[in-house]
């Protein structure tokens, strides 16, 4: 690794997979520079970012010139060329695939059902002036609380975290999805112990960088608080 | 290794990843035993595959007693555990990267927009009795050439295979889904002659065991052209 090297990553915080990087970032101890990009304000669509990457989405990882989007490849990366402690992407085979079974599944589970409650609630009635549409509501509600069942009885069965005994990329993945509603004041782990004693497992693990990714969703949910 | 040992793989290759797992496993000349899920006759429900998999979908995955799930960790177990040829999964840092981001982004983007075609032009109609819904079908078109727009556009813009020069599991991946409209007669590629190209790239690639894995599928296609 040439001295000085520098990891540079375009991220906007309110993003769920772009708090997973940043976290990663800080608890590993890359040396890294963070480039803000609002999305709010459609900066993931002017003509620079746009030749950065063409899909306009964030997260996006330069490292000595290698450019790099999707938050589960840029972290699997990271974990890989900076040689950072084995529990984060482990190199065994057998504890390897653990990681990549539930990160597989992440994008078609708790991404999305963990994403939609957010949007219901928060983003399209901001965007649109108008009332949270209950009915729909009601139907993502359900099937966030299918993938809850699931990451209780399935992942976190015999283990403490979700591949494991140690904390992973994919707790990074996860946790800042499940976070993410309570943007609209809603803790989606409430009457589940047994994942809320996950997240207090990773916070521990992960320490102040939690709370430093978090901080502008924590800003975003006293502000829907001061509005009802 | 141990000398006769052998993959146990659950499979239902109308199932377009179950497909590219056959697919692999035969090219890369892993000694494996298939055992058939039929999805149809609701095999994934029984206690015994329950037991196996509590998730009830196939592909699964039994190594030495390790018992895998998700396609995507199931081809990249196998490529590291098996030693097969380094272009399937490579192992240099930003290489592997390409097939890591390929296949993140297929999760949320050719595997739900090809499948949804499917299910609204076969399964839906097979199942109810009724006719194809055909708004929601010209919605899910529109959604399915947003993503091959892409693919296009970004993944095969300066190379013959999604993540490089050579394939890959991704590739693996992404053709098994964008086949399976074709059991309703559909061929998503039609006026698309880059992506024909990559296509048949892929298939000389893998040569008979792409049509071996396709087999079943061709038969739902005649079936259906059958009943027009």
């Amino acid at each position: 690794m040439a001295a000085g090297r520098q990891v540079e990553v375009y991220l906007d915080l309110m993003s769920q997979p772009c708090r997973a990087v940043h976290i990663f970032l800080s608890c590993a101890g890359i040396p890294h520079r963070v480039r803000t990009v609002a999305l709010r304000k459609g900066e993931n669509r002017t003509p620079e970012f746009t030749k950065l990457n063409p899909m306009q989405k964030v997260p996006v990882m330069v490292d000595s010139g290698f450019v790099l989007t999707e938050s589960d490849a840029i972290l699997k990366y990271l974990a890989t060329r900076y040689n950072v402690p084995e529990h984060w992407y482990p190199r065994q085979p057998e504890r390897r695939a653990r990681v990549d079974e539930y990160t597989a599944w992440h994008h078609s589970n708790t991404r999305p059902h963990a994403a939609k409650v957010f949007m219901l609630e928060v983003l399209l009635p901001a965007q649109s002036g108008s009332q949270v549409d209950e009915g729909r509501l009601i139907r993502a509600l359900s099937q966030l609380d299918d993938t809850l069942d699931k990451l209780e009885t399935m992942f976190l069965r015999r283990q403490a975290f979700l591949c494991g005994d140690d904390i992973t990329v994919a707790d990074l993945l996860a946790i800042c999805e499940l976070m993410q509603p309570l943007g609209g004041g809603r803790d989606v782990l409430q009457g589940r112990p047994q994942l809320q004693r996950w997240r207090s497992r990773v916070q521990s693990a992960i320490s102040d960088a939690f709370d430093r990714a978090h901080a502008i969703l924590y800003a975003v949910r006293d502000r829907h608080k001061a509005k009802l």
